[in-house]
């Protein structure tokens, strides 16, 4: 099933059913208004979201064209988004390029952090940022649990996934040493993150969701040149169980909460197309290459985004389709800049 | 105007307006079901919710009886609660205990923390924690927030400040150092947070509220006996316009959004009651005691809490009358422990 939130209709705008192929969908109000008034009371409405989901694929039912630049996130505010760094991949290259090592814990503890969820950006959406401050974007898959008891076990926390997404999480790189160095973790440089414009069932992506974890490749685009396309199912040391296990280990988790990845990242010899590239895969953020170009060339040259520059995040299914429409946001100046 | 949340009526509860005396209040559906709903619309809300209040305390209208036992936090579950480290006290002791010094940074760039709000814990309900966490209250003052948008300015920030209340931002010091070495700043070791019943709105608080800070003790017992009193606006190096706009540098602020002001702590001489104290008012926390204990004894002896250990939190008027009611949690061993 296919869900996802116009802008119209308010902070939290309207819950519409999309077609699996994302071409039509029906707004809902008669089952649920908002994708977080479905997920209080997921068990009565997700039958009904489906039977709705049923006819709309098939035709039998009155319905809408769906354009995915009248969304907004699926959840345009949460009650949480918590984000990981499963693919420890890309820990190991900032530490390379610090020369500096990974401490052994980091392969059996997650890395998290907790991110701000009051006001989402929209999938197709300016990001509005100082480029002072560093901008980069990260390709992450994300998902939205259920209520989780504390002190889930991984398998309890993996049966407790409701719907997968996929996310820019918005990284204000020039800003982290300073922070990082303040000791609190990130703040002001994670700002809002935009998700993509539909939300999916885990059952939807088939044989492609196992594992609780997402093997498929992740599409990103530079100002629409191929930036990366690593598979989110490879190298991703902690699976979302993990996540949301850790998330849960003091705490409960209520209805609606974001747990995300990570950037993704696939481990690969050197610079994509470089000599020493083994069948590269790209990246997820800018970091990431310029990580490699410090690690081959001493030092970073590929720029973090200016205003205007554009990132592009999609995953296909094994047939070329869009499972979750696209992220497509472009960078603008903060007003009075 | 003072404002609470009946834990019943859902997961967001049901909105009441409350007497001045906590002795009445009344359920306004016609008005706002939630607190969160209006707050999302409080330029049309708070004039209707102010004329239900006068009418409260004067006693023309038809109400119940207030019990903060029914009661959940205000904002049952938020969009947003980032915490603070306003009082740089706290973290002077703190680096002092570990022979450390404070950064120059931290007198002009407030420490902060994304802190989890999908669940908090009701004023009277029991904080579940294992004591082998090292189980800790920290007693502070909290703001709720309008819309702020981003860039704004410590007034425009102060000025967007619509209730006041209390918490206990309970922390877990054994997971702590785990953490922080980790990089990514506090997550397991910041559970659920437990707010008072009541928030009322800054006039409320007449000329204590002044320099957007809360010029009153803050009242904390441990176990029935005094445990600290220090001034919410003494020693509070960045106010709460200064915190809100320090949130609102690269991002905007939802309406709903908790931000908070971190322990609570005034500078005197020594441990409370030792012979180097110079009128000390005690604590808000049980790592300052430690931490007072480790700097003129050599190690802490004031364990943190066990099961069946209770906090009381509450601040009173000039008059002695309670503000927010009494935030009354005791500890318990987490189901199956």
């Amino acid at each position: 099933m296919k869900l996802a939130t116009l802008k119209a209709g308010g902070r939290d705008g309207t819950l519409v059913v999309v077609s699996r192929d994302l071409a039509r969908c029906r707004a809902v109000p008669a089952i649920a208004r908002t994708l977080q008034a479905a997920l209080d009371n997921w068990g009565e409405v997700e039958p009904q979201l489906r039977q709705v989901y049923e006819a709309l694929n098939s035709g039998a039912l009155e319905s809408e064209t769906f354009d995915a630049a009248e969304c907004h996130s699926p959840l345009p505010r949460a009650y949480q988004w918590a984000d990981g760094s499963a693919y420890i991949n890309h820990v190991e290259l900032v530490r390379k390029a610090r020369n500096a090592e990974v401490p052994a814990s980091f392969y059996t503890d997650p890395l998290m952090y907790q991110g701000g969820s009051d006001s989402f950006v929209g999938p197709r959406d300016t990001v509005v940022a100082d480029p002072a401050w560093g901008i980069d974007f990260e390709a992450e898959v994300a998902v939205v649990t259920g209520d989780v008891p504390m002190g889930a076990t991984p398998e309890q926390a993996a049966a407790a996934i409701r719907l997968v997404m996929l996310v820019n999480d918005v990284s204000l790189r020039n800003l982290i040493p300073g922070e990082l160095a303040k000791g609190f973790g990130f703040f002001q440089s994670k700002p809002a993150s935009a998700f993509s414009p539909v939300a999916v069932t885990p059952d939807e992506l088939g044989d492609a969701w196992r594992g609780a974890k997402v093997h498929l490749p992740l599409l990103v685009e530079l100002n629409g040149k191929p930036f990366g396309k690593p598979n989110a199912g490879v190298d991703m040391t902690f699976d979302f169980g993990q996540l949301v296990a850790h998330v849960a280990r003091t705490r409960e988790l209520e209805a609606g909460s974001i747990i995300g990845s990570g950037t993704v990242s696939n481990k690969q010899g050197g610079l994509w197309g470089s000599s020493i590239d083994n069948g590269g895969v790209g990246y997820c953020c800018l970091a990431e290459v310029r990580m490699y170009e410090t690690i081959e060339q001493g030092k970073p040259v590929t720029p973090f985004m200016q205003p205007g520059d554009r990132v592009r995040i999609e995953m296909k299914d094994a047939a070329g389709n869009s499972i979750f429409g696209v992220i497509d946001n472009t960078v603008a100046l903060p007003k009075g800049a």
